[in-house]
């Protein structure tokens, strides 16, 4: 086992009527809030009035900032951060999923940045800068933001995404009845992108029993409840193990002590949501299998990784190369099954970018430092096993 | 799932070398340093020589606290305590096994303790009690006390024993290499400490998918690691996924969202340790197989969790009560393989106290509030099943 520092200093209020803490949390750290959200999905859903009602029923003075972007742009950071200075807000509160999250903790930063350019801070974040404190109402699994200090930039001038350490939320209100009107594609999506933060870490040149017991933990877990969730959307249990099973995934436990991977996945995947805007788990379900295919051809001493993946995750017994890619096939066969759109061409994106977001994906030697190092002709491959020709 | 609350705020230095980050975490919190150890050991294997290297080398203050017994006694958390105050100690720095970590914890509760008798503070446990910053450097993997609040603390004027939530260690530093001279029975007994930590929430009212699963991941853990470390006392992963493996087994995860079990084996065990001062492990290896046999006579319903345990942890195939027993089997085999003494006659307990103990068993009625809920009968009946005549 590598060496590892464990450090999330988030508290986690998990489970039903957790809101009803909402005050006692927020109120450590001030009166003035800065209110960010996305969409209207937590308007449809009562929890923006339910929040309104505890804010404004303890003399709080609310700041709002609302239309977070599905991928969240630096302007929207820019507009938030400024909102900070200006209106001397002392805590931010995130209400919303992954995107609205990620968006809050740069907030959290912009609010003490003293630069020309927003998107410096993304480019060139400071390790444990000065930041807000943050706290968020979770309304999606899938990201696991509510348990790290990453968030996922977008600079549609430039078409970047990128990711970046900001700031470790205080507290996470994680009720998964909040989560019971995510539609099938978006539980779908999130439930992808779960189970693609685990996959990113379990392929690595070393073992930890620990951590890849756990990775398989938490792989089982969503293949167990997301079609229990799709069947029934009210279904507690099942959205309640999704939800912890998204703050665990990106917690680095399923990949502590291991060898550094690249998370080549996410590397490409936010190339194609940078250039075409489509959802991220839908990326990363479309693309992994087909890079799974791929590294394993180019080099097998992969091999006993993939069986390892198809027997203790999807308990497949068998030997050698096909058990290997009967889990592979399993892994596309989920996706399939639960209603994700597996080919490029579905999502709009042809061959047109390929080589420009291929070029691109390598943004810190993430593919060249990988469990299965890739160059630009590879990843042009993979994108092309994407397409509905193949 | 039942609503719970992650909130673990330690940091986790993990693996070979984390010592050399001594002095930048500990000098946060001052240079006025009480130095808490337990026997000889640390100075054995050369640790106490590096810390003092450390801290003498960085113009610390040291007041040393050593001596701390395998089972801590209050009469120590005072001594300690008091040194604090009159000392003006700014930070505890406990080097050692669980035990040193438990007493260190207390000490530094004790730190701000203004009552007469320290042993209230363990009685009467304040929650969030003001505290001293502890920062701690494990050499056993067994009690997880590095990553939780809890300390266990023996009163033996009065043949007690206690748990109770003090505080965390703010820095944990957890070098694998420091348990490379724990002997054979210390690393079976810490071993058998940490599955019971898992086991003790395994069997429930509620399931978990993703908690189970992370149970059933660090049993296995320990299962497939600690043959390895008997046979090489110096494999680094064997010792490293111990280790981590005893962090998290204590630290909640392994049973978030299930209903709350009493932890029955740790309710009598700690009689047969404050009684018989045996080490703490060992009678938790000899206890769990009986109290297992005989609650799932005493209660049929526990059948599908047995089998449960049987199949994914065992990895066993087959069905009924004939499948849970060989499962009960496989564990009490497991303990007898790695050394571990299996009869209390063994470790020198006779029936003189087994009443006694068995009504203290219930403090705070863990035993009536339980998976199996067992009385004063029940709990003789399993003491009884621990003996040779049996």
């Amino acid at each position: 086992m590598n060496n590892f520092v464990h450090d999330i200093p988030t508290r986690v209020l998990f489970g039903k009527g957790q809101i009803e803490n909402l005050n006692d949390v927020l109120s450590v750290y001030g009166k003035k809030v800065l209110l960010v959200y996305g969409g209207g999905s937590i308007k449809k859903i009562g929890l923006y009035d339910k929040v309104m009602e505890i804010l404004n029923g303890n003399d709080y003075t609310v700041v709002e900032c609302g239309g977070v972007e599905p991928n969240p742009r630096i302007e929207t950071v820019a507009k938030g951060a400024e909102l900070c200075k200006e209106k001397n807000i002392e805590v931010v509160l995130a209400v919303g999923g992954g995107s609205t999250i990620d968006c809050a903790k740069a907030i959290c930063v912009g609010a003490f940045f003293e630069g020309e350019d927003y998107w410096d801070m993304v480019i060139n974040p400071v390790r444990n800068a000065k930041a807000l404190p943050l706290v968020d109402i979770l309304t999606l699994s899938a990201t696991g933001s509510e348990f790290d200090n990453g968030g996922v930039i977008s600079n549609l001038k430039t078409n970047d995404k990128k990711g970046a350490g900001f700031t470790f939320p205080s507290v996470s209100i994680c009720d998964p009845e909040y989560t019971f009107s995510v539609n099938a594609y978006q539980t779908s999506a999130g439930s992808a992108d779960i189970m693609s933060h685990v996959l990113e870490g379990y392929f690595s040149r070393k073992e930890s029993d620990i951590s890849d017991g756990i990775a398989e933990a938490i792989l089982k877990t969503v293949i167990n409840n997301l079609p229990k969730a799709l069947e029934n959307p009210e279904d507690y249990d099942a959205r309640a193990n999704l939800m912890w099973a998204s703050s665990l995934a990106c917690s680095g436990m399923p990949e502590y002590g291991k060898e550094f991977t690249g998370w080549s996945c996410h590397a490409m995947e936010h190339q194609l949501s940078a250039y075409y805007d489509i959802t991220h788990g839908v990326g990363l379900a479309i693309l992994t299998p087909r890079w799974m295919r791929y590294i394993l051809e180019k080099d097998p001493t992969t091999l006993p990784r993939f069986i390892k993946f198809a027997k203790n995750v999807w308990g497949l017994d068998g030997e050698g190369e096909e058990l290997a890619h009967r889990g592979i096939d399993a892994l596309e066969r989920f996706f399939i099954d639960n209603g994700i759109p597996m080919i490029l061409d579905e999502v709009g994106i042809n061959e047109e970018k390929f080589e420009e977001m291929a070029i691109k994906s390598n943004t810190n030697d993430r593919l060249t430092n990988a469990y299965v190092p890739l160059d630009k002709e590879d990843v042009i491959n993979i994108f092309r096993m994407c397409l509905k020709s193949k």
